[in-house]
């Protein structure tokens, strides 16, 4: 493997002290564009929203043949902004569909991107050699790699992360604000299946601002599929249809078996949550 | 502690001989009328759309004083069906919010009550020390006992688990049936945050079928309240309402910081799954 030497920029001074103390990177700076001097590769991995400020900072240090690529949840949105802010670089957005409730520099592991798919959405004008490259970067991370458009990947992830965010959200929005049960017997009871709910809902509250007003046609598509479906239940359960019922709950236990089998989730009971 | 002998019934010849291959019971029956003969306890753990029926089973077998529960997760119909089977019976329904989303003789472990609640809802008619009896029972089992109303433990199961399950299973639904979207590509990309819902949605179908003709009332209520709140939400990303959505995303961290505190869940990142 080639030495590689990595360099960390964050406008938190203490955030910085802790990348340091953690040894997370070889040098720590404050500023942007000092961070991306001489760089070959930079990857921006700030909310979605602030993609095109951060390139626009770092516009005038790049060093020719530098590829800017980013981590957002977005990518139609980020890949405008980043081309906008970045006439004649190389930009090949990235996605690696990985991560947990927690975030900032502690909330990092080694082991985070195995067996996780990272997603790259090069734009037509990209060589299929340079995407390339950096597809070997994320499977040295240990990821897997596909590459999709930048808009259907945001269709994609719509359903398979924004919608369960939103909806996890809002039921626990929904649970703390009954007037008939209270906060303390939400709390006491959650284990009835309520705290799978709260662990995604306790993610950063701006990253997931962003995702929502920058992927908004994707999402509110998507949200459209499912209250119907939401309401074609409803209906069954008002009119007491028992098959109804029975039928989507058997129906929804394959998808799970698929993603056991692909490796994306243990088949332990409760996610092997300690008892 | 007294000696204790525990008969199981279940109608299956497979799971009787596995019940005993496991040694989870002293003697095992076909029929349920024979398993109560001389017990002191019965505990019913059928679909709670089953109660009735079960109780009438066992009716004729019942010792005076016997006492009769259950393990259901729906509370005032279950009262009602085991009354009306047992008359002049003590019944003393009981739900242990506590379980997997896998079911059958080996779902079962030795801690799975430990630190989780477990709901009394005695009628008028029962007298306090044998509710208390009861309640001593489960705190053997390692479980916290809080004892209410059947119909407010509908309401408050409504929130902390009907409607978590009924999302679970429509969302899970949504996603296998879009058309821009493969159920390959939900599978693969599940780690966005799909994934926690499969969980919910791989329980058992009759279980949760009987749980939603059940508690029809408290279940549509609770529903009603989080399409409003969704469809806000909605709204929100619609016109761009960036703070909105902040504001309830910081909201909701608070109940997954309480129910952490109360025991009911853990803080390592992503419910402990490896990586
Ligand atoms: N967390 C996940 O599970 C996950 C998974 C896949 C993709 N992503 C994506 O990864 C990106 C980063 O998320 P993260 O979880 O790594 O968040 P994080 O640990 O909280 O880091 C966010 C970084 O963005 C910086 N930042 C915040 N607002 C900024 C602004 N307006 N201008 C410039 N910098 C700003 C922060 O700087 P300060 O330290 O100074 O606040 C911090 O360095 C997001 O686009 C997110 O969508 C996250
Ligand atoms: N699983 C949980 O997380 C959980 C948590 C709290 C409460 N509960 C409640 O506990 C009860 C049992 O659930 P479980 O998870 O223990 O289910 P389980 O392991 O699948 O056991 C269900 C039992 O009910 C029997 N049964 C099914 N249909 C019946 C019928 N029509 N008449 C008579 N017996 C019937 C089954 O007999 P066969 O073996 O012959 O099929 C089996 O013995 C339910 O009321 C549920 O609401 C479950």
């Amino acid at each position: 493997m080639p030495t590689v030497r990595l360099t960390v920029s964050d406008g938190d001074a203490e955030v910085r002290a802790r990348v340091l103390a953690l040894d997370l990177a070889d040098d720590v700076t404050e500023n942007a564009g000092a961070a991306v001097v001489d760089a070959d590769l930079v990857v921006l991995a700030v909310p979605v929203g602030a993609m095109g400020a951060v390139a626009a900072e770092i516009a005038g240090e790049l060093s020719p043949g530098a590829v800017v690529s980013d981590v957002g949840s977005v990518k139609e949105k980020v890949l405008n902004a980043l081309m906008a802010a970045l006439p004649g670089v190389i930009v090949i957005p990235a996605h690696p569909v990985a991560g947990t409730e927690k975030s900032g520099p502690d909330a990092g592991f080694a082991s985070l991107f195995t067996g996780r798919w990272c997603i790259l959405t090069p734009p037509a004008e990209v060589e299929a050699w340079q995407t390339e490259r950096l597809a070997d970067f994320w499977r040295l991370l240990g990821a897997k790699v596909e590459t999709m458009d930048a808009a259907h990947h945001d269709r994609v992830l719509a359903v398979t992360s924004h919608l369960p965010h939103l909806i996890a959200y809002s039921i626990v929005g929904t649970a703390s604000d009954l007037e008939t049960v209270t906060q303390g017997e939400v709390i006491k009871f959650s284990a009835g299946g309520f705290r799978d709910f709260t662990r995604i809902a306790a993610s950063d509250p701006v990253m997931w601002r962003d995702v929502f007003l920058n992927n908004r046609e994707a999402v509110l598509e998507t949200l459209g599929r499912f209250t119907e479906d939401l309401t074609a239940l409803q209906r069954a359960i008002r009119w007491g249809e028992g098959d109804t019922l029975e039928a989507l709950f058997t129906r929804t236990r394959e998808i799970r078996r698929g993603i056991i089998d692909e490796g994306q989730d243990i088949d332990t009971a409760d996610f092997g949550r300690p008892h």
